[in-house]
């Protein structure tokens, strides 16, 4: 018998859920895969609208993974300056055949320093902080440098997770998971991006944005000046 | 102050998580809102890939709700013939604005005599069983009868939870969150429906659910006839 392909998501508290739990549906359903939630502390993990993930695993009680994937979500200000959290990543990502991220999950990635000299998608709106880590923001829904694979803004994890299964099991399978979750999306209104959204509304969404980019850049800055 | 605005996910055991976190993650952005994930005894509730939604409440201390969500996935048989279940969600349904489900979740409106004349979605894989409890099969992604709206696979609970939104909190609100998911869906391929997957990757698909679906028909022929 092979190994089953392990794939680790690694979460925190106040993440985006569906950041996680989109890639996770594809994921866990590759023939062969074994899915790990895992946290720093492990146990339960509540998302940022009030969801909880129960009977997440411990972090450095994985030995290894094959696929590490990191949700975003408001979240990421506090996880991206934990130490141990990071440590656990960079550990996990070195051994790893794919690191990956969702949303601005990938500023996760840069803070483990595993993203210098890299191209990375973001969330739209935090897409211009990835230089902060050496990253080099690209504006697309999945993007691949090496080994490292990235997502766009929440929704963006399905369609990461759709092209990860196509390089790691082929076109076939994935195509047959996209059908198993009848993914042939109609969405009502054209206002996924700031393009078609438009400045109003665009607008409204990064007033409530702002004051938690600020404070995750100063906290880089103060981590930064202490290095 | 007003009241909130009241969601209720009614889940079980075995469901599929992502018929459900979709929708949450949209519908928990709707200013005002309350959203409580609820199942029959309360507690932790594992998905049919193995992740663990903790905390759930029970479905019969909620008083009432002005949205109740009924996802599906291979849970379905049970629930569907679980008596308590039923009960809980005619009475809540009872009271509230809106009766929605995603998936084969329509399946168990239907078994607890809420679709019977309706127009409904179903995964396209099992839409025609809708009409076991008397109700008419569309195939839409998102399908509204009077204060049904119903879903159809999975991932058209995204779709579903935007049109909700609209109707709830106006067509602004559903585009601004819209835009805060990033909602712009890019698949890498084309093969969300029978029709674009082709004859070949749909039988792949169909002949995993072939048992399940026979055995859910035998269990309805079971409790029809003992009514």
């Amino acid at each position: 018998m092979s190994e089953p392909f392990r794939v680790v998501f690694a979460i925190y508290p106040r993440l985006t859920q569906l950041d996680f739990t989109g890639p996770f549906e594809i994921l866990a359903r590759l023939p062969g895969a074994e899915t790990i939630v895992a946290s720093r502390d492990g146990g339960a993990i509540r998302s940022d609208t009030g969801l909880e993930i129960g009977a997440t695993r411990k972090l450095a009680e994985i030995e290894r993974c094959d696929l590490i994937c990191v949700p975003g979500g408001p979240g990421v200000e506090a996880a991206s300056v934990d130490p141990v959290f990071l440590a656990e990543l960079k550990r996990l990502a070195s051994g790893a055949r794919y690191v990956t991220s969702v949303c601005n999950g990938s500023l996760i990635l840069g803070a483990a320093g595993l993203l210098k000299g890299k191209r990375a998608a973001c969330h739209w709106a935090w897409r211009d902080l990835l230089p902060t880590f050496g990253a080099i923001p690209v504006a697309d829904r999945v993007v691949r440098d090496g080994n490292i694979i990235t997502g766009g803004g929440v929704t963006a994890g399905i369609d990461f997770a759709l092209t990860v299964m196509a390089d790691i099991a082929g076109e076939q399978i994935a195509r047959a998971i996209q059908l198993s979750v009848e993914y042939a999306p109609a969405p009502p209104f054209d206002s996924g991006t700031p393009e078609s959204a438009g400045a109003e509304t665009t607008g409204l969404v990064t007033a409530r944005m702002t004051s938690r980019k600020e404070s995750f850049v100063r906290a880089h800055a103060a981590s930064a000046a202490a290095e």
